[in-house]
């Protein structure tokens, strides 16, 4: 007797990942490598980019998520990075995060001919940017010391998603009562294989070794497989 | 000739708001006021609570908003202080908001009988929870200091939903570049009518004013009915 074989076809129903999968094959054909870069609200996320791009030894444009406006691109244009704005609330709805289709919308205005490295910043929030793929080659966090010792735990899917925890704002360390081990060891606790790096974006404390992760990020193919060691 | 009327039924389809008007009515019925604390992660709501409810001249209880785990509901319990964790992972799907059908849920685990005032700790976020009426009488945020003064005008939503914004760490001031007036001056640019507190969760700083707020809301019919003046 004849048995038809059955092929399961898994995350058949899952159209961001199809998207963020085409998206990153653009950004390979361009040789253009992309770090999707994620915080809470005020983490530092722009100020760290302020400091550390203008003096990247590579060709960095900035791909700029927000519900609205465009305040964050304004300060990173005036230190001439090209920066494209992509604001949630035209037609999405207000969405609280970037997904792989928001950002194919806007790769017809990324300039990918003329860069090497594209920074996505994300919206501000710990929850939802983290479910959603955008194509990217790594994923960055941003977690300033003032939100506590406990975002870690309160918020695992976000630290999990990231290859690299930058933990910021170390300069206000000794005005709080935070305990910088117990949060590291949270960071560790949820996401055993996290890089953590101490800096300060204000101070400009540490910042060259996010600098240095930024210059060997590189496009590939594979999960991760563009991430610094 | 006979015409036949059309009446236009509006919101017809807001199935968040149907349920907030039930949830709004249930806890008017029970002669509990009740209060949306929102705010992005580690702004400080719960410190701040810890600070201001075991102290409250009314019965308050706590709602406690969390993707998952109940971190902060236990720093309220330990204070003797009766709290409901309601976790957005648990057939939710990791939601970053609260949402009125969700705080429905948690009705039956609320002791309303037995309380004056419930306060709701929404899920650390500035987006959506600001889209969701969950059947409160009255909104209020915490906005930290250290998030920095472009906070109105990147999230505005938030801003205009609140009646009141509790501006917390300003014992972190000297420490910081922010200009107090300009964060001022933009939460008021969003919102002419919102009231705002600067206080310190952790120094004390100005929490009397807050709680006196917290005092005086009232379970009322009516959008904004039982808003303190």
């Amino acid at each position: 007797m004849h048995r038809t074989r059955i092929r399961v076809v898994a995350d058949a129903l899952d159209a961001n990942e199809t998207i963020a999968r085409a998206n990153r094959a653009d950004f390979d054909r361009a040789g253009v490598a992309v770090v999707n870069l994620m915080s809470a609200p005020g983490a530092g996320k722009t100020t760290l980019l302020e400091r550390v791009l203008p003096g990247l030894p590579r060709r960095v444009g900035v791909l700029e998520g927000d519900v609205q406006g465009s305040y964050d691109a304004d300060r990173l244009a005036i230190r001439h990075i090209p920066v494209t704005q992509l604001n949630t609330s035209n037609g999405f709805g207000g969405e609280c995060h970037l997904d792989a289709n928001m950002v194919r919308s806007a790769l017809p205005a990324l300039p990918l001919a003329d860069l090497d490295l594209l920074v996505v910043e994300n919206v501000g929030n710990l929850v939802c940017p983290a479910e959603f793929r955008i194509g990217e080659d790594a994923r960055a966090m941003v977690c300033s010391v003032t939100e506590g010792e406990d975002k870690p735990l309160k918020y695992p899917l976000m630290f999990r998603a990231c290859e690299l925890v930058v933990i910021n704002k170390v300069d206000l360390l000794p005005h709080l009562e935070i305990d910088l081990d117990h949060l590291l060891y949270n960071v560790t606790a949820v996401n055993p294989g996290a890089r953590t790096l101490l800096v300060s974006a204000r101070t400009g404390e540490g910042v060259e070794a996010f600098a240095e992760w930024l210059a060997e990020v590189r496009p590939g193919v594979g999960a991760d497989a563009g991430v610094p060691a």
